[in-house]
């Protein structure tokens, strides 16, 4: 079995190459192979910058997932930030550490992930670095562009606001359930909410938003960060996947912990004025963010959340 | 003793919040704190954007280096790409990854190393992440602006072009093997030649550049690279730190090993056409990049590199 250090650096960087191409894409003057990328904003843009790693045993295991798969969830989890600011994918880079032992199939499955995931999104891989390490890791890097001032920053929000989510929450913590207690593959790649993060920035007068990473209840926490406001949930109102209680019951979950706290979901949770137009009605708004759109609450004046059932344990993933 | 694990995720985050404070940049619409942080080109720039990494026990070591000067290495380094692409920084994000049971004072000097430097090149900490790892490592990506069209890319060199190189060739590596075989602790900050890079930008008709971070001989060929072109080097004409055989002599180092293919120099080395006006003096053009030039060869109509003395091995870093 061939294995990376058989290939070395310059190896690995022909690799990446040959996996990307030479196509010309709009918006890249420079890609992979000079000492930087040269990218082009359009007129009036300002540039959204934003960085993620995946680590091997914090974030991902080779055991309950295929590499092509931390690939593309690298990517995936990384846009969600561009999504959750309204930013139109530009192009990324990757910062690629790994052990000389791993087996070239796994480095080609990786790239191929990457360059998949990457490439469905519009969002090229420009540039990157690649080196050993004691353990596999995938640092992204991603670049868009958005209108100057139009970004969907968590500031902007006020009380009598209403909260909305995007799709589901929940199916993100269900599949890791899955695979950590159900032993299944872990095959789930999320869905960065680019299509309606841009839609947001078009047409919403005032828009706070971020991206549930870390569960629901720990992002509204950061929404609601440095504001002294609060929000009031309607926890019955929250969107499940279907199916949902029976699959937390088999594996021993408790549901109301995995949606409210489990993260992984990468949906946007964003707010809108009380009298908005765009949220006339939910139909609309969803047919207007090409996604499945539910409220969820409001903003409140009195700092805290509330609304909430008692949680087993307290939520949000921890990293150290 | 504290450790990271005491203070976790956010804790960290703050820490960080807290070092590059909350002053306003120009250019920078928004720091650290949202789900992405929002940079503002100026009219008719592009972005360039190098992502760069370093690993404890691979770029690194605790025992030589202070976390202080390990900070300020990681910076300068991702930096001195772009200044080999001409582009004036416009700010930086950094992944930290690290091993919960990593000593509190270390990380503090760590971040405060990386915001000393990137404060020192105006190229302000605008984001990033922190995970645990195994070990410590710090992936950088650094964005700048350089006006469209005018980047030095390695592409744009042609046959009869003269050679140059910013510095002395050497110091890295020297410092390196001082601090490998002769026990002494590892200081130097490599300079990165920012201001050479965009004297270059804004006064060479055509110019190739790339800085000389895997050694001469090695960096030399990346120019090179895809070219079909050679290179007639002038070795006795390479700039060497004073003092440099000594040292290298009670080191039991090869000098001429150390300059042409021990690395780590950040030096840019570039091209100008024959009969550019501004290389019709070295000294003109020194005073113009604001550092130390030296002419040492010539790119050639005949693939290969020309003019070397026996070298007592094959050089440049290995990566895996």
């Amino acid at each position: 079995m061939r294995r990376l250090r058989d290939i070395g650096e310059f190896g690995l960087i022909e690799r990446i190459e040959g996996r990307v191409g030479a196509r010309s894409v709009p918006g890249v003057s420079l890609g992979i192979g000079d000492d930087a990328a040269l990218l082009r904003l359009r007129a009036g843009e300002e540039l959204a910058v934003s960085t993620d790693a995946l680590v091997e045993g914090v974030h991902f295991r080779w055991q309950t997932q295929s590499a092509v798969g931390v690939g593309r969830r690298a990517v995936a989890v990384a846009l969600s930030d561009l999504a959750a600011m309204g930013a139109r994918p530009l192009g990324c880079t990757v910062a690629l550490a790994a052990p000389p032992e791993l087996p070239l199939r796994r480095i080609d499955d990786l790239i191929r992930g990457i360059v998949a995931e990457a490439g469905r999104h519009g969002c090229p891989l420009v540039g990157g670095n690649v080196t050993r390490a004691s353990e596999t890791s995938l640092t992204l890097t991603v670049l868009g562009g958005v209108k100057a001032g139009r970004a969907l920053r968590r500031h902007s929000l006020r009380a009598g606001d209403r909260l909305f989510v995007t799709g589901v929450l929940g199916a993100g913590a269900l599949a890791l359930a899955r695979s950590e207690r159900g032993g299944a593959k872990l095959r789930r790649v999320p869905e960065p909410r680019l299509a309606a993060g841009r839609a947001l920035v078009r047409t919403a007068e005032r828009c706070a938003c971020i991206d549930v990473s870390d569960g629901l209840l720990a992002d509204l926490g950061h929404l609601l960060e440095g504001s002294e406001l609060g929000a009031e949930l309607e926890v019955d109102r929250i969107p499940l996947p279907r199916g949902f209680a029976g699959a937390c019951r088999r594996l021993g979950c408790d549901p109301t912990h995995l949606c409210l706290a489990g993260g992984e979901d990468y949906e946007l949770l964003f707010t809108l004025p009380p009298r908005s137009p765009l949220a006339g009605s939910t139909a609309r708004l969803a047919r207007r963010l090409a996604v499945e759109v539910t409220e969820i609450g409001r903003i409140s004046a009195r700092p805290g959340i509330r609304g909430l059932p008692e949680l087993p344990r307290a939520g949000g993933w921890r990293h150290f």
